[in-house]
């Protein structure tokens, strides 16, 4: 039997939608009319602005309810076990193969944690080793002596990713793609690995699948999470920093975890966000929770690799606590960030922005896409709680990211890609205004289209099901 | 255990409430650049076009995925048998009172088929009736030789709204309020009655109203379906009729219902709504039904009391398959509408409206009221199967339509409602664009506020409980 709150909310969402859309069709009508009847410039774009603020408002009602409809349908009790029975399903299949009886002659992989870039970008360096491993029944051994973040290794800050098995041992290591027999096998990066296995992202398992398409609205998200929350098990010293950590700054929920990244990234791999236009998605988020008359405290945690950002912050937003470390930014620049310092201060930023309700960032930043990963082992399913200001999730190395055509398609004008239902389409990315960037596999040609005419496709691989675990 | 459909619908309506606000404000700021850079009236009014276009499929799209989450959502078996218990137990409690054991001592309700107006308007008077001696716990007898529509009375066309209990007999008559003891009380029209009780409509019996406001979007409507129900029982000869009637004229599902009142009606108490109006409703309820790739056959059935309308429609429509009889709406005209033969076409109409999938019409007129009232028992909620051109539902007599506020309202202009959370407001009606009309019982206040800002309060009545049927 459904609750009455479900009921209600579910008929409440609709009759909305058909209330938003009478409102833009309507207020649309009157400013065509308006256009035709030679209305000064002023009045139409005054008339606009009412037209957007009043439309936000159906907007955050309509997603308000989506949620008190979900915590309603009677199904929540069952996510959270769901949740917790996979996450502990991978977490044991994880612990066995990095643990196995005989070390001396189990299979292994060799991974190095020496790629030339960045803290994120490494960790996605490690995730994609234990994928490879998991993949190919290989226990991960992590090179890390040497570390650029921290000459100690890996296990200075966290937890070795081995109880028991923590060496290649002297068996002949042989490089990838090597023969099933190989004892040792060691891995490239993923931007050299030839020839590439069906396994890799977006890929999630295929045994998995089925009850990762219904718990999450993101499957391969779900699954790196996975890695993560194995591999930054925290040693203790770790572990008492990112408390004290968290005390020290006051850090306190309900809170929106906010990234802004710049320095170095700006200008070469991504665009400069002004903060205005962080905070005008933080500000909806807020908006958003206070829809049915409640008011809720405005509270940001906010990272940066420039200091100035979280000053500017605090200057231009006076009702919003900001909390954050200037100093923990000044050390993430880019001649200080490969230090043990930066290290503790960059461990801590990701924990606490995957800590978060929702995390306002640009995803073509490893640290935010790092910190949206984790923050999927926080909820059964928190695949919607983020906004990008650029791109959409990818993993760097990836197969295409292919979504399905649910909705027909006419070009409307010559940027547009002519869709069948049933094709399949290549994103590249979301433009925010409705339109999505991508290519149409059918006919080859590339070109925007509306988002919601597609849906999102889970590309699967045969993996080893670890019976028994 | 949620489905996967259910989920995955979930997930993509939500994502595409976002995505429906991205384009309508990615949009709306465009239009906005055009004017402030002075863009030509006719590229602005054609970009203004192309935006209504793509909208439109938003939102038909939108809706779809509502309707395929209903259907997924794991209750809809319990649905169609709360729908059924619920009739069942409410025809029983009318079984009982209308056919009481000992019919001589029995108190009685006497209401005559008498009141100056049309077929809807007289089956709404009856309803009401009904609805007294349901609450009165008196058996309704109802007085119609004579009946405009049918000099023989409503026994003619319906079965006895009693098996056993027709006349008043010879016990004294009594007019409203009468006493409690008063075994015959006679009812005037609900516009005399006087003093007013507590359970007219739009109240529904307190004792039934929890699992009404869980499974119906407008609990009084399927109220007044119920008793629809009971009064229209056929007899043979109206059923043979009806049965052939939708032979001839080659009736089938999926139909909208289309009802195009004219004649008197116009001018006087409803304005006159084009057959293209109509029509561009019709045409949208299909898209919405094709909106994942199907095609479906362009159907109605067009009841009206101008024969004009239906050539009109089927020369403008060729696409469409339109049902409908000119020879039935010739009858309808005033001068004929008061006939044996009017009456059995005007059966046959709202029958077939009541039947459709989705009624096209204006609740200004009472036929299409009743159709809606009893297509409410051929669903668990059908609330929502319906455009109206002018008015909102309501029943002639009724107390006052309060909605309760549950997101504040600041005045955009001097015609606006200021609206705290908790308010009550006194609903007059919709004016498909975003606003409704209505009064702030609070402040006294009439003027216009955002529909979306509040919901439904179902006033309910303490009546009789009807215990052991
Ligand atoms: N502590 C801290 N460090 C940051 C922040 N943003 C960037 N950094 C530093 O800059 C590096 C950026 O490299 P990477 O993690 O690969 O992410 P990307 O370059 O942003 O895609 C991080 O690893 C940090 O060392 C931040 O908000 N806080
Ligand atoms: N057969 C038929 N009769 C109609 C139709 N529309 C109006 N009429 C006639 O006109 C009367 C209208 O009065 P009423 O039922 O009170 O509804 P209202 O006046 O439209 O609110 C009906 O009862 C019919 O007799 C129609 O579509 N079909």
């Amino acid at each position: 039997e459904p609750s009455l709150e479900y009921e209600f909310t579910r008929r409440r969402i609709q009759t909305n939608i058909a209330e938003i859309w009478n409102f833009f069709s309507s207020e649309l009508g009157k400013v065509r009319k308006a256009v035709a009847a030679g209305h000064a410039s002023a009045d139409l774009e005054e008339s606009i602005n009412q037209v957007l603020l009043q439309g936000a408002e159906h907007k955050r009602s309509l997603l308000s309810d989506m949620e008190r409809m979900r915590q309603s349908d009677g199904y929540e009790a069952w996510r959270h076990k769901e949740a917790r029975d996979l996450s502990d399903l991978v977490q044991r299949r994880l612990h066995h193969l990095q643990n196995p009886s005989d070390c001396q002659n189990a299979r292994k992989l060799v991974c190095k944690l020496n790629k030339g870039c960045g803290y994120g970008c490494q960790l996605h360096h490690v995730v994609y080793c234990f994928i490879v491993a998991y993949a190919t029944e290989r226990t991960l051994i992590l090179k890390s002596r040497g570390w650029r973040y921290h000459k100690g290794g890996w296990e200075e800050v966290f937890q070795p990713v081995s109880n028991s098995c923590h060496d290649a041992g002297t068996a002949n290591t042989y490089n990838w793609p090597g023969k099933p027999n190989t004892q040792v096998l060691v891995l490239p990066i993923i931007d050299s690995l030839m020839p590439r296995p069906p396994y890799l992202p977006l890929a999630v398992p295929e045994d998995l699948a089925p009850r990762l398409k219904r718990l999450h609205g993101d499957p391969i998200v779900w699954w790196v999470g996975q890695f993560l929350k194995y591999l930054l098990r925290p040693q203790p010293t770790t572990r008492d920093f990112l408390t004290s950590g968290m005390r020290n700054l006051g850090w306190e929920r309900p809170i929106v975890g906010v990234h802004v990244r710049r320095t170095d990234k700006v200008g070469t791999e991504a665009a400069c966000h002004s903060v205005e236009e962080y905070m005008t998605y933080v500000e909806d988020y807020y908006r958003t929770l206070e829809v049915n008359g409640s008011t809720v405290a405005r509270r940001i945690f906010l990272a940066s690799d420039d200091a100035q950002v979280i000053e500017e912050a605090r200057r231009k937003y006076p009702q919003y606590q900001i909390i954050g470390d200037p100093e923990v930014a000044r050390m993430a620049s880019v001649s200080t960030r490969y230090t043990d310092t930066a290290l503790n201060g960059i461990i801590l930023d990701i924990h606490l922005l995957s800590m978060s309700d929702h995390l306002v960032c640009t995803f073509s930043s490893q640290v935010c896409r790092v910190a949206y990963e984790i923050m999927q082992t926080m909820y059964p399913d928190a695949a919607h709680r983020f906004k990008s200001l650029d791109d959409i999730y990818y993993y760097g190395g990836q197969n295409a990211h292919n979504r399905r055509v649910v909705i027909a398609h006419k070009p409307r004008t010559h940027e547009d890609l002519q869709l069948r239902v049933g094709d399949l389409v290549s994103v590249a990315g979301n433009h925010w205004d409705g339109n999505s960037k991508g290519k149409n596999t059918r006919t080859n040609q590339g070109g925007l289209f509306p988002s919601f005419k597609v849906e999102e496709k889970v590309d699967t691989a045969k993996l080893p099901l670890y019976a028994g675990i």
